[in-house]
């Protein structure tokens, strides 16, 4: 591919429009570009991806509920309408402030303004190597690769022989005791003990084992101390055993040792930590202690008014000295807030001070449970998963994915089926 | 894993029932299993997948109409409530007629009764290493990577400067005449100039070139001459080139050579022939010309009154001299057949001969367009394309694949989306 360049437009040059370049096309970057549809700018985004993700509900992919292309959706579908905008899928590699240049893999392209939204990884706490025997849930690779090491180990136990073998093979661990790993655990016990029931010959699935373990004292940490507990007592009741003061020492291959217990797993999920995109590095500022950057009250970065940080790369401190957490609704709220100030500067106006509005926070733990921390309301059990559902559904991009997700959900919950229970991928396995 | 052993019982041995092994779950696997599912024998049914494939709709995948999850159905889930039969997700690799023995990548069983059912790839007449630069289709992640390909292909093209590759990267050749290809061209077609109209910058994907190539003198050939023409004139229509009488002489990386034509194209598929599973080859019968194994009119093989071999593996010639070709509906009915044939030999009745019921072909070009030939009946155009969707909808397993797979049609005909736009795989690329 070939280099991409503009002109090096810039609102000091009063004939050709401001060049705004967004990298990374999730929650924060995807608001943020929406939120210019028809500003008087030159929009570029840029991700490695062609589809913008609905990470919320990747856990549903992973567990057979959901296919990709339900929660996923085309970034250039996305903005389509927007005259103003070109889409590029390309790896966007490092960043220039000095010269306002942003270096992709395959070429290079200047900006006016900047708005960095690349999000995080999963991170083993130093331990990269641990990576293959318990991978992470961030993309649809990592969603399908989940969903083949769960489904594949309850094949090789229905053909193993040997007991002790078998009974590994029908353990899954889940590490980290965030809204991803509770939802992943709860999905797993369903499949187990209710989905698959009347499949297998020689196992029954209903002796499978799930753990959950988390490093600290309680599940959903960020949540109000009675949710955690409601949720802990959900996960007990669907099946899952919960691990609690009890951080992960090593991981081997099919083994996970926390604390002086040594557990034998066929299937060991990481959902313990995250790591922001190395990109935040050649902004050149000094990075909080996890690798995200500090940003200003209006969403910019110390010395560069006009490079914004956002979402999972951005640690952005509120009034009350938190540092926000990494959810969608941060993301969405920053890339507006991010969006209007570039409006401001293009007129000259001051920016704006970012404020994050907290609608509340929930997480579903199986069938007809969750918990929701809505301001003064504290739900759980069922009402918070009706309101869970009804929150998701019209997060989802267009039409077509809320009318197929709601289906699914109905279709699942009434007959107890998952629709995606595929083994793909290493098809010589 | 462990070698599965069953224990040797046989139609001899009155107080074990007989152990009839189906191996391959495709259409002929699939209906030979339901119909003997309250049948006094033991079955097992190996795949080396998860789940049954409703090839006939896999060129839709290819092109983003439809997710694996709608064509593909867990087998374990299809036989769930048949008592009498286990599943094993296995890879059969060896048959042994005399001990009557399956060798399996890592186990083996017994057999009293062996039904042979594990279909066909693609072939490339000599040129495996063809492979690499024209890929087939045949499984779900053969239809990812197509996906993948045409979809990167409009993306490159994007970021390309170069007029000449841009012209190349907007080409895309299809390799063969028959059904999948013309579908695949029909459905290639219509992404570049109906759906994604609006969605670049830097390119018209209505400058995209479509050729489809034929080495014969008509498409379709196994149709009557006349639909041949109108579905050739259809894809005409849809701005398709149709190249007939081209053999392919030589496929390289972004180059097709047929006759003194050398086409530079950014996306080579290849849909021009299949070869039939290596498993035939151990079963000690002489095959045919092209590697399948020739039946006696009972489905079973020479010699071996209990091994019967089905579907796209089979070379079962009927009373008109023609070899019945690799259709869905053949392999449905032969394992009707041998099923039926397996329960008379249990009660120590003769076998009967198989005869084909032919209810007609059908391929779809596009929306609104199909060609069908229903006995005395020969249709073309939106009559034929209502017949087709009938048909396939009927024949996928289960309301919510009906539903779903409906629902996206539906969509797709009024607002000219596709809903899975997603290029995933080789994340790094």
């Amino acid at each position: 591919m070939q280099a991409v360049r503009t002109k090096p437009g810039s609102h000091a040059n009063p004939g050709v429009l401001p060049h705004v370049v967004i990298v990374g096309a999730g929650f924060a970057g995807l608001y943020a570009a929406r939120t210019l549809k028809r500003a008087p700018v030159r929009l570029t985004v840029i991700d490695r991806r062609n589809h913008h993700l609905f990470q919320p509900l990747l856990y549903q992919v992973a567990t057979a509920s959901l296919s990709p292309s339900d929660i996923a959706y085309p970034i250039r579908a996305v903005l389509r309408r927007q005259d103003n905008t070109r889409v590029l899928l390309a790896k966007a590699v490092a960043i220039d402030t000095g010269t306002r240049m942003l270096m992709l893999q395959d070429g290079e392209l200047t900006y006016d303004y900047l708005i960095l939204a690349t999000g995080a990884r999963h991170s083993y706490f130093g331990h990269p190597e641990w990576e293959a025997y318990a991978p992470g849930l961030k993309s649809i690779e990592d969603a399908l690769e989940t969903r083949r090491r769960i489904l594949l180990a309850f094949e090789m136990a229905e053909r193993e022989t040997d007991e002790e073998r078998q009974r590994a093979l029908l353990t899954f661990v889940i590490v980290g005791g965030g809204p991803t790993g509770v939802e992943l655990a709860g999905a797993i016990a369903e499949i187990a003990y209710a989905v698959m029931v009347q499949d297998f010959r020689s196992i029954d699935p209903k002796d499978a084992r799930i753990i959950l373990i988390e490093a600290g004292p309680r599940m959903l940490p960020f949540m109000p101390e009675s949710l955690s507990l409601k949720a802990e007592a959900s996960l007990k009741r669907l099946g899952v055993e919960v691990l609690k003061n009890s951080p992960v020492t090593s991981v081997r291959e099919g083994i996970v040792v926390s604390g002086n217990q040594s557990i034998h797993a066929g299937t060991i999920l990481w959902a313990a930590g995250v790591t922001p995109s190395p990109l935040a590095r050649s902004l050149g500022v000094p990075l909080d202690h996890i690798g995200r950057v500090p940003v200003q009250p209006d969403l910019s970065i110390a010395g560069h008014p006009e490079v914004f940080v956002l979402g999972d790369l951005a640690a952005f401190v509120d009034e009350t000295g938190t540092t926000l957490p990494g959810l969608a609704a941060v993301a969405v709220q920053e890339g507006r807030q991010a969006a209007r100030n570039i409006l401001r500067m293009c007129k000259d106006l001051p920016s704006e001070s970012f404020h994050y509005v907290d609608l509340g926070t929930m997480a579903t733990i199986g069938r007809a449970a969750a918990v929701a921390n809505l301001r003064a309301l504290k739900l759980s059990g069922f009402p918070a998963w009706v309101i869970w559902i009804f929150v998701h559904i019209l997060l989802l991009i267009g039409f077509r994915n809320r009318f197929i997700v709601l289906f699914e959900w109905a279709w699942a919950y009434f007959t107890m089926e998952r629709s995606a229970r595929l083994i793909t991928g290493e098809s010589e396995k």
